[in-house]
């Protein structure tokens, strides 16, 4: 029986079903019902917003919901359609395929596909820390400019006028030129919608409180907001035809369970579709671990970062063959799934069952429902993730984080949400190279009294005419090897009755084969000048190293383990 | 006059000129002769290595040479085509036109003036620093396959054979395939010139040392063999009409003062030259530097490194108006100058003078000059940049410098110089990164009877139940946050008694807004679990960000300057 404990390992389900039992049978079913009604548009307007038939967006949540719910480890995420994957997924797929047309679907699927072996394979190779290098700031530019384009690319469906592109410029660029074409009737029932909607939120729930509902109960009425709004404007529409008047409605949707489907294999195809792939997983996978971790640190549950690769990959294959487009865990239904009281990853599968009745029985109701609303549930849902204090938070902070959040925000709105990623990864990267390229070096001397020494610059310390003290608070490798070396000698040149230098190592952390060589070249420039260098304080894992290289065998001066035995001996 | 400085801090020349007297004169001239015997064969074989008229390395060397005097700081660089960026211009514009062509050409002219524009503005922006980036194992294994592939490049003309590519394997493979059209002459005066040179260093300069000469001297004498070679082989190959029999001769070279010419100004060839010319600059850049620094050291004279930048910028950009291709300060003629006892930038403009000459007079006589005996010139001289070792003393000094000297070398070998050297700066960029996002984190404890607090498993030392003390020994930053958080929670799950964590804070050397995310996380997990968290010892720069920030506000703990004054407040 060694096989079992690694097979849940993989399998989550199998930890939690065994101890499954009527109460969380009761709590998982009631949060089933509940994000079922919130799921239903919410599918609808994100497949529209990918640029795919409403249907999508309910096949792409019944299969993945499920599957997740085997091998993912939070016990509260909702897997399906988000806004952020499915505008990265428009504006990777429309690049190589007319919106709507079969190839563009096929190429949704595939990217469906990719994310998902992609996401699959990091998993199995224990790779979820690379995560790490979309840094805070990265991922919060990033989705408030993502909010925003989304938000601006649904006001064509709120005013019922063509537009088009994936920035900021492109999109209300071309809406401009048809603000002509403005259908009024439409326009009404957008703007009603998007009131409607923020009243509930922020009218609607403070009421409910007020009359006495209970917290949670109150926040979970307010989220059944967009299904109310699709329920009255469709009747509104069909009543009073407004079909006839130019108001888009959804139209005739299939009934039936999702379509079996198979993703494309053109190794062109797939060429093309690649680096969207991994940054949709990515990207995808950010997210859906945010939100996991959330709601895990609440109920102190362990969400496992490896396994989560591997329950979001299985998710994602899983819609890749259900007629589904790239999913991961999203933050809103995901939230209402654990306020609703959703126990186990069971709900979600009660749940996928709920889609599967609306997708065999309610389709046909939704034919009137105006796209305007879908817009406007979209718009009001994207502008909660809209959060420019974050700019200010950055500037204060520190002008490195700022230029992060602000570069990554601005070629995001600019440029496209792809290049908007990619740059704010390398921004940080280069910006951390370039911080430590250039490290805090403090000449320090002995505090009276004591074996500590500070920065002769912050503090009143004791120093002595032939010995200097240098702390480097930084390790030292490549990129800031010259460096130590250039500032060293300024400092070196400026004390005439210079015997010895001393390197204070206590905040260096390791030493690259380019920094030894700069130290090398150190201890022979001073050699030349009759100054010895002397090495104090090295942490364990740098000496280990530095044992037995030619540089500690033509060491000049000595290793000292704590910078008072140093100054003693020298100073004797 | 408050000008003056300003301008001979951009103008080296105006400092030096100053003093120069009769002293300084004779010696500069007397090295001059040396360098521009030197000089010849060398400019010759490098325009043939990068593929162009031979007199182009006369010409390359000669303004260049003058302007670098006029706006450089080293006293005995010595600027021209040097072996690697010839090589990297020949990968480059063979990418764009056919050798030999009159577009090649031009290419040539414009990847100068690119490159020099390029250095120009890094040295006005004082972006000298931005070189660093080239570790030293990346340089090490790029010069060394460098030398291996320009020395294949060069069999074919020992071997009077055909041989085309960029890399290793091509050049091997369509050397082999042509093996049997060897010209057996052509091949005897190749191998002969081989040998000779290969002597002339390994055993003239010990028999020279030996019958008295002095050390300098007969180094001095040693470094004419490759004129003595292509004089000995001109004749041989005039006197016997070797040329009837096949062996490739460098023919007709045009006599006169090099042309002016313009570099191209489409926008075609300037965007597929650019990438190039950024590498050329910068390796060039490294590889000037480095012999500058090395030369300066020697007589404690200073090097500015954006100043170097301006030097070799004005001097690419002189070899585009005049016929040249990109050069920079080579390492051989350095040396040469140097020993031969240049003292001023003057010795430069002295060898410009003698280069002038040899292309007004001397280019005649070479007419007769086998290619073959320029190819040995150069095979020998880049066998002495070929040093296999570094891979040995890399692996034995840490495994993440042996992957980085190893990628760079192993690519440039099989793919090409280019790609070898950005695959070089990007795996040692991704490997700093690896190596920080898994910092070496310590559980430590006090040493009893001092002040000094050291890792529980490297020293024996006192610790509490109820207090984890914990020290990262890296820079908090994106890249590692969440590690750092996953790392701190397993260890504190462990301990039940767990009332205070203090975070150690001696090796932090800065915080960014990711890792502030992530300490507020901790701070707020440890919080529901009824643990303080503290800090302690934080160095001075990263109080003053933290201050005023909302994690400070948060902080359930407290903040202490020492980890002694912490463990006994919380102990007492």
């Amino acid at each position: 029986m060694k096989s079992a404990p690694n097979l849940s390992q993989y399998v989550p389900i199998l930890s939690w079903a065994k101890t499954y039992n009527r109460l969380s049978l009761t709590n998982d079913l009631v949060a089933a019902v509940i994000v079922t009604i919130m799921l239903i548009p919410q599918s609808l307007a994100y497949a529209m917003l990918a640029g795919l038939p409403p249907q999508m967006g309910l096949y792409a949540s019944i299969l993945p919901i499920t599957l997740y719910a085997v091998f993912g480890t939070s016990r509260a995420l909702a897997v399906g359609p988000v806004a952020v994957v499915s505008l990265l997924t428009a504006a990777s797929i429309s690049k190589i395929a007319a919106p709507g047309s079969e190839e563009y679907i096929l190429a949704a699927i595939t990217l469906a596909f990719l994310s998902g072996v992609f996401l699959l394979g990091m998993g199995l190779l224990r790779l979820g820390f690379m995560a790490n290098f979309l840094s805070h700031p990265v991922i919060a530019g990033f989705i408030t400019a993502s909010g925003i384009i989304i938000a601006a690319s649904q006001l064509k469906n709120i005013f019922g006028i063509e537009a088009h592109g994936h920035n900021l410029n492109q999109l209300l660029g071309s809406m401009f030129v048809n603000l002509g074409d403005i259908n009024w009737t439409t326009a009404t029932i957008g703007i009603m919608t998007v009131i409607f909607l923020f009243w509930v939120r922020k009218g609607l729930l403070p009421l409910l409180r007020r009359i006495g509902l209970p917290k949670r109960t109150a926040e979970i009425v307010a989220k059944t907001g967009p299904a109310v709004a699709i329920l009255a404007s469709t009747c509104f529409v069909w009543v009073l035809d407004l079909q006839s008047v130019g108001v888009k409605i959804v139209g005739a949707v299939p009934q039936g369970l999702p379509p079996l489907t198979l993703p494309g294999f053109s190794l062109e195809l797939w060429t093309s579709l690649l680096g969207s792939a991994v940054l949709i997983s990515v990207i995808g996978f950010v997210e859906s671990i945010s939100v996991a971790q959330t709601l895990a640190a609440k109920k102190r549950q362990r969400i496992d970062p490896d396994q989560e690769l591997i329950g979001l990959g299985a998710a994602n294959i899983g819609a890749a063959f259900t007629s589904g487009f790239p999913v991961t865990g999203g933050f809103s239904r995901s939230v209402v799934n654990y306020d609703a009281g959703a126990e186990t990853p069971a709900a979600g599968a009660y749940t996928a069952i709920g889609l599967i009745f609306g997708s065999l029985f309610l389709t046909p109701l939704i034919f009137f429902l105006p796209k305007a609303t879908l817009a406007a549930t979209i718009i009001v849902a994207v502008l909660s993730l809209v959060d420019l204090s974050i700019l200010g938070k950055a500037w204060r902070y520190s002008k490195a984080d700022f230029t992060a959040v602000a570069s990554t925000m601005g070629v995001t709105l600019l440029v496209g949400v792809e290049v908007g990623v990619i740059t704010g990864v390398l921004v940080s990267i280069l910006i951390h190279l370039f911080k430590t390229s250039r490290p805090h070096i403090a000449i320090v001397g002995q505090v009276p009294n004591s074996e500590h020494f500070r920065n002769v610059l912050r503090h009143d310390v004791i120093i002595h005419p032939h010995i200097l003290v240098i702390r480097v608070d930084e390790s030292l490798y490549f990129a800031n090897a010259r460096y130590l070396e250039n500032h060293l000698f300024e400092n070196v040149s400026r004390q005439t009755e210079l015997r010895h230098v001393i390197l204070m190592c206590s905040a260096i952390n390791a030493i690259d084969m380019s920094a030894l060589g700069s130290l090398g070249a150190i201890n022979d420039r001073l050699c030349d000048m009759g100054v010895q260098l002397h090495l104090s304080e090295i942490k364990g894992p740098v000496m280990d190293k530095l044992k037995g290289t030619e540089f500690l065998k033509h060491l000049t001066g000595e290793v000292f383990l704590s910078q008072k035995i140093a100054v003693d001996l020298l100073n004797a």
